[in-house]
């Protein structure tokens, strides 16, 4: 019965390790698969990705080649260590990357060895026990000047990777020269190596499958436009076409609002691409940010228009829908839709236009005359209104409006605020707040405490 | 005669040689003044900056005592360059940062030292001839491998720098070990000079001075839920205050609406950042980011407000201004705009009280009770506006204004892409554009081509 029952529980102890390890791997097999598809995805999205792995690959299994290479080993030393060094940190993405990397690398090694070696000589000068004190006072004072120049918008743009290479080398040099002997050979064997390092990065990343910032901006302008054209589609052909429950052209134009960050990347990257594939080396690049700031500027009003249907969606009679207005607006109503709609139309043309224009880099021709034709609607409506005689109020209904959309998404944030301060464990302060609410003017002080238990 | 003559050309060349120098140098002093300025703005706006400058130089002249020291530096031998070259790259502004450099630098280290060592074991077994090849082909595997898992996005956002330091440290040990006779000591040395430059910069950034991303996140987010304060405070008191000069607070939610980048590179530091003044380990940063996006969808609404009312301005009559609208609905007019008012203030306040509990870390208690009063308001804007029987209009109207100004901010990209296509000489196609436009639907092809021409 002892036996039993014991063989019993060990039977169960068994299963019971066997389900957990099942379980265990189970998970760890749904995670490697999940892994694999976001792998597969990631390279299906943009396949030069794959591309640009295997030419790091290849770069640095070159550069090891000096290595293996006895004589070429011979000649640079242990230096040659450097040009590995360079290759794993140089080699981005784009060209533009690399040259920027590469460039900044180069110079400043040069500039900051020159400067080390000058500081050296002068440190010289001051005897065996002065020599580290000065050297340590000008590793000081360059490193932190060079530190603060990192701070500067212009050298944080362009600069920031060659500063940091710089108080690299500065240190680097400064510092070696009071034990290796041979400082001007040292020096040298650095620079060589990293220039033969940056010069082979630069050429493998333009002259196999070049990646170039410039293009990537050039599309990524034109693929905006498109979205903003899409949701302009999508009110035309959905929205004003009665069809009010499809609303998923409402998500185009959202990854165009935060598209800034990438933008400006991208232009200081384009900046030091050379000329290539029909983009000069002057290629007026900053103009992009401009048509930028517009594009964003329209989706940002997008982005309200989307806000404010979906209000009306919940609180009001729908546009084109039923309840229909009272009959004797009817035909203001009509006109006002109709002109809505041709605005939508003739607005998604013309930016589908430029969309197709910037693309096929001809300058633009018909989009004004769309954009022409959604003002001669625009003015419709404006037409319509006046003579229906409540322009006037119209102008300040929709300023309501807006501020209304403003209350409501206030509403959110404070939703959130609370959020945070529930999962951070804010103090609340019962008694401090008793004290600074501030009575309401109307009197409506019971129906706003409902309000805030709701 | 002839004498004078060159004399005199001799004294004019030196005076044109001498203005020109002038000019330079004019031009040299005013280029020194405008860097100065700008250097001590950047100082004034953030004193911290000019801290962190003096912390990077102390640090690295504190690791060059390595070098000055001789028992220190003949146990590390040339190995104590690491030291320097990790300051020099690991050091960042906020502690967030230099943790996250300092730890992906000393794992990211550790795991490719070991890998870097196994690999060697494994090519020595191929013998003499083998060995470079194997070699080769592991150095292209891992570094193909892991330079593509940087566009996953988990790892190119807490690990991108680790992973490099990966492939750049497994490279040079396994290439190493086919050259340096005792790989083991090698690695060794690497490793605890960079462990011993890591853990000095990360000391010098907590104890001296230290600059927290979790703190810059939240202040931040304080100061952005101000900035939209600011703007209905300028609504409510300007605007609708009849002060219809004044638009300066127009900008001040402007920054807001591209703060996605620096918040979410915050967020990232943060959350390599253990507890401080007041904020856990485990803090709700990706909270932070939930409210941002609440708060620029707010912005965004606030841009809209600021288009349409900058658009009346120029082609209607203002609210508040002459020309009032007709006396009939003198009585509903006033009424919309005091229930505009009171929404206003009532957002703004709730808003500015939420940035000031974020601000003092307690749980919001009045935010709640001002977005209801301005709900109040809206829902008596709304009886208004129902009861003058303009409600179904208004709501189209509404819409229609808002398609308006996307129209118009099309008509500005249009503008800076032919801005673009002149500068970048694009090709126009006269002959292919013939043949692309289509007809106007309502024949008013002439009156468009003359606005084309305007």
């Amino acid at each position: 019965m002892e036996v039993e029952k014991e063989s019993c529980e060990k039977v169960n102890r068994f299963y019971l390790w066997l389900s957990c390890f099942i379980t265990i791997m189970n998970k760890l097999h749904t995670m490697v698969i999940m892994l694999f598809k976001k792998v597969k995805k990631i390279g299906e999205d943009d396949p030069r990705r794959i591309l640009h792995s295997f030419k790091v690959g290849l770069t640095l299994t070159l550069v090891c080649i000096f290595y293996y290479v006895t004589p070429l080993f011979d000649g640079f030393g242990s230096s040659a260590m450097w040009a590995v060094l360079t290759v794993a940190v140089v080699m981005e993405f784009t060209v533009g990357g690399t040259l920027c990397k590469g460039v900044n690398r180069t110079f400043a090694t040069l500039l900051a060895g020159a400067l080390g070696l000058g500081t050296h000589h002068i440190a010289i000068l001051c005897g065996e026990k002065g020599e580290p004190i000065l050297i340590g006072i000008f590793v000081f004072f360059f490193s932190s000047a060079a530190t603060f120049s990192r701070f500067i918008p212009e050298v944080k743009k362009r600069y920031d990777y060659g500063v940091t290479i710089f108080i690299l080398t500065f240190s680097l040099v400064a510092v070696s020269s009071y034990r290796v002997e041979d400082i001007i050979e040292f020096s040298h064997q650095r620079l060589s190596t990293i220039a033969l390092g940056v010069a082979l990065c630069i050429s493998i990343s333009i002259f196999i499958f070049p990646v170039w910032a410039g293009g990537d901006l050039h599309h990524l302008t034109s693929t905006n436009l498109d979205k903003l054209a899409n949701f302009l589609h999508g009110m035309r052909d959905k929205y004003f076409g009665e069809d009010l429950v499809d609303r998923s052209y409402f998500q185009s134009y959202k990854s165009v609002l935060n598209s800034k960050a990438t933008e400006e990347v991208l232009v200081n990257l384009a900046k030091w691409e050379p000329g290539h594939s029909g983009f000069g080396f002057w290629h007026p690049w900053k103009q992009y940010l401009v048509i930028g700031a517009s594009i964003r500027h329209c989706a940002c009003l997008m982005d309200s228009l989307a806000t404010f249907i979906t209000t009306l969606d919940k609180s009001a009679p729908l546009i084109g829908s039923n309840p229909r207005p009272k009959p004797d607006s009817e035909e203001l109503y009509g006109k006002i839709r109709s002109a809505c709609a041709d605005m939508s139309s003739e607005t998604a043309k013309a930016l589908s236009d430029l969309a197709n224009d910037i693309k096929a880099r001809s300058a633009p021709a018909t989009a004004r005359l769309h954009v022409a034709a959604a003002e001669e609607a625009a003015e419709r409506m404006k037409m319509a209104l006046s003579n229906g005689a409540e322009g006037g109020i119209v102008h300040v209904a929709t300023i309501g409006s807006l501020v209304g959309e403003i209350t409501k998404s206030a509403k959110e944030i404070v939703g959130s605020v609370e959020e945070l301060a529930q999962l951070a464990g804010f103090k609340s302060h019962e008694a401090v707040n008793r004290t600074m609410v501030k009575p309401l003017a109307d009197g409506e002080s019971q129906h706003t405490t409902i309000t805030v238990n709701e």
